[in-house]
């Protein structure tokens, strides 16, 4: 058996505990399947000294995630600090500097500067995995960049944050407005400190971003990411969907088209009784289409300590084995830099319209319709209350262009009261 | 850029042509994901001169698989020939002794000979890959052996036969019996040359005994698979099971109990709204629980060309990446031999019985199962007709002795005709 591998673990939250727990219950198992021994040299936290139920008393302390990526007593810098700026970016970038591998589960620091990292870590003959960045416990990167390495891949769409989802599953199940279940998911530690990261889509279009570069081959750009938070997705929206057959899921989608890299990730129909559908709470989902293999859809925890330490773990136990890819599947040199297109591949919508209580409306809004060359699937006409009443119509298949121009001409037609709701319908 | 990776592929059925063309359309892009170009050298077939809609012609012709293997020329063997002796077992062991790299996706191969293979390979150096030989497109091979690296694995589950999914889809749909269904597949072409593989379970025993192997680091161990086909399953108990909210599918279950390893290949019970339940068609599942990640669900097609190629596309590119694993994921030498176990962990279960129109018929059922330590979640009686009435029975959790028991005590009340069938309900 070879000689250990030799960690250095920065930050100590639930995921760097659960890593060290792995590692302490499973070391056998782990020597066994890695071929030689995963050891913890040392380990950093901001505070030593809280209570943190573990045993740590075995490892060296280092000063800070800098010292501890500088040591030459460990072979892979652990990061689980995260934020995409300030410390975690300094110390991995210390740790490749001074000769180590690096595993990390930051998806902020891979989706805004992961191409420089890349590059740095490939001209020093050093990998970063990060498995734990998307989709927590969900293999995605290794079946993206392994699995499916023979296929051109032409969509990746997925549910990739818990916390949404479980505000828009509980909005349905217990048909209460968004502002509650904010509120519940706050109190029960599910939003990040600064829940714009969640619920504003942000945290997701991460993730989202990783996985364009990884299936197109292009460099990460999360600022080219189409993003649209929950924010403003309604009860009423939420149980008119269902109405028609449909659930609302705040869904990433990523395609390369003619036009260019397509990167969306916002609140988008699904079919009720699809697989993405039928995803309930923290669950995440990804669906990967490749031109061989067709879809494939995995199903897991996107979160907590558990699935998230796991994926650290198969990073750390690939790097033991020997397995040396590129970051991100290919030589980051050879990566392009897309050409960031609008979405415009034609999709069904839904559209939930105030009519007014006035002879003649429906048509008019028709006839709007019909000027922006979009023909309606289906629609249905609630009762009126206080002289208005709600309008659903899906539409067939149009162009994202035409929609913008019906929602612009719509208020013009002086029949509909408030903004009208668009939301697309994604075929999955 | 390094050497080609050179490949002898013997077999040019529908997966060997698939795997030929992703190589010829794809090349570009598998060289800059495997970081060298990947060739066909030579290829062979039981008949060369076979309308294949592929252009073989730069290819060179080797005599037989055992020729091919043999050859100073390649370094990878891909063998889709199949069966588990003869030619295809042949030719591994020559390409393993003349130096070169297996990918392979025989899973009857695996299932009998893999431990033996797998310490050829390893005495020699060599790797045996066979992402293919389970669940077609899906990485399950992968996820066992690399993403959960880090974790025990609980149990392992899923619907890995299209041909039985289908069949059994088909008839819940259709209203139509099993002979029916069963001949309409032969003539879609979708059974084997000898359909009991299919049909009895064997084929997806096979591969449920690989996946039991790599979750469990135990040998292979395909005879202690128990197994029961689909043959059985009248399209009377699929109606009466979805009355009861269930889907029934041909489920294969592996898990390690104190007593010892269980695998079981039978028609089970599934909820009807369970990712599992809802499989249909000839799609496959599996389904991998961790004591860190939780549970895993992955689904996708389960053979046909294009996903069974990117699947042997996968191996052949992690080996041009120079990954270099144990076959089974920890060395062959050290995998346990397992201690068998027959099915003892509790489960439901379903009953029906055709009860005879007598009095207290019921009630000397009910005592049996009483008797025999069986609770009753849910009965049904359904109305009389030519003097017998169907019974259903849900059971609450129950172990398998219990119900061995009573199904053989029941025919001796007297009141049941016919033989009662017995389904277990597995908890997904």
């Amino acid at each position: 058996m070879s000689a250990p591998l030799r960690l250095g673990i920065a930050g100590l939250g639930t995921v760097g505990i659960g890593v060290v727990k792995i590692i302490q219950f499973h070391a056998d198992l782990i020597a066994l399947r890695a071929g030689r021994p995963v050891q913890i040299t040392a380990i950093c936290a901001r505070d030593r000294h809280k209570n943190r139920d573990a045993d740590l008393s075995m490892y060296e302390w280092a000063e800070g995630a800098r010292e501890l990526a500088a040591r030459d007593d460990i072979d892979v810098f652990v990061e689980l600090i995260g934020g995409d700026e300030g410390v975690a970016r300094d110390a991995i970038e210390i740790a490749l500097a001074t000769g180590k591998d690096v595993v990390t589960a930051n998806k902020a620091l891979l989706a805004m500067h992961g191409q420089a990292l890349a590059e740095t870590a490939e001209a020093a003959g050093r990998v970063i995995r990060f498995e734990a960045a998307v989709a927590g416990g969900i293999p995605v990167i290794k079946t993206i960049t392994e699995s499916m390495a023979g296929n051109r891949i032409r969509r990746v769409m997925g549910v990739m944050n818990g916390t949404c989802n479980y505000i828009l599953t509980r909005m349905q199940s217990a048909g209460l407005p968004y502002d509650t279940v904010f509120e519940e998911a706050r109190q029960l530690g599910y939003l990040e400190a600064d829940p714009t990261l969640d619920v504003g889509g942000i945290d997701a279009g991460h993730k989202l971003s990783i996985l364009a570069a990884l299936a197109f081959g292009t460099q990460p750009a999360f600022d080219a990411v189409e993003i649209e938070g929950i924010e403003r997705v309604s009860i009423d929206d939420i149980n008119r969907a269902a109405d028609m057959g449909y659930r609302i899921k705040l869904l990433g989608v990523a395609q390369m088209t003619a036009r260019g890299l397509e990167q969306r990730m916002s609140p988008c129909l699904v079919p009720a009784d699809s697989p993405l559908g039928q995803l309930e709470g923290g669950t995440n989902m990804v669906v990967i289409e490749g031109d061989a293999v067709g879809q494939i859809v995995l199903r897991g925890a996107g979160a907590g300590a558990g699935p998230t330490a796991s994926a650290v773990m198969s990073d750390i136990v690939e790097i033991a084995r020997g397995v040396r890819l590129p970051v991100f599947g290919q030589p980051a040199v050879t990566l392009a830099r897309p050409q960031a297109a609008r979405t415009a591949v034609p999709a069904a919508y839904y559209l939930r319209l105030m009519l007014a209580d006035k002879p003649g409306a429906l048509a008019k809004v028709a006839t709007v319709l019909g000027d922006s060359g979009i023909s309606i699937d289906r629609m249905r006409q609630y009762g009126h209350a206080a002289g208005e009443a709600p309008v659903l119509i899906v539409t067939h298949k149009t162009t994202p262009e035409a929609i913008d121009h019906a929602i612009e001409a719509l208020p013009r037609t002086g029949v509909i009261t408030g903004e009208p709701v668009e939301l697309r319908i994604e075929e999955v």
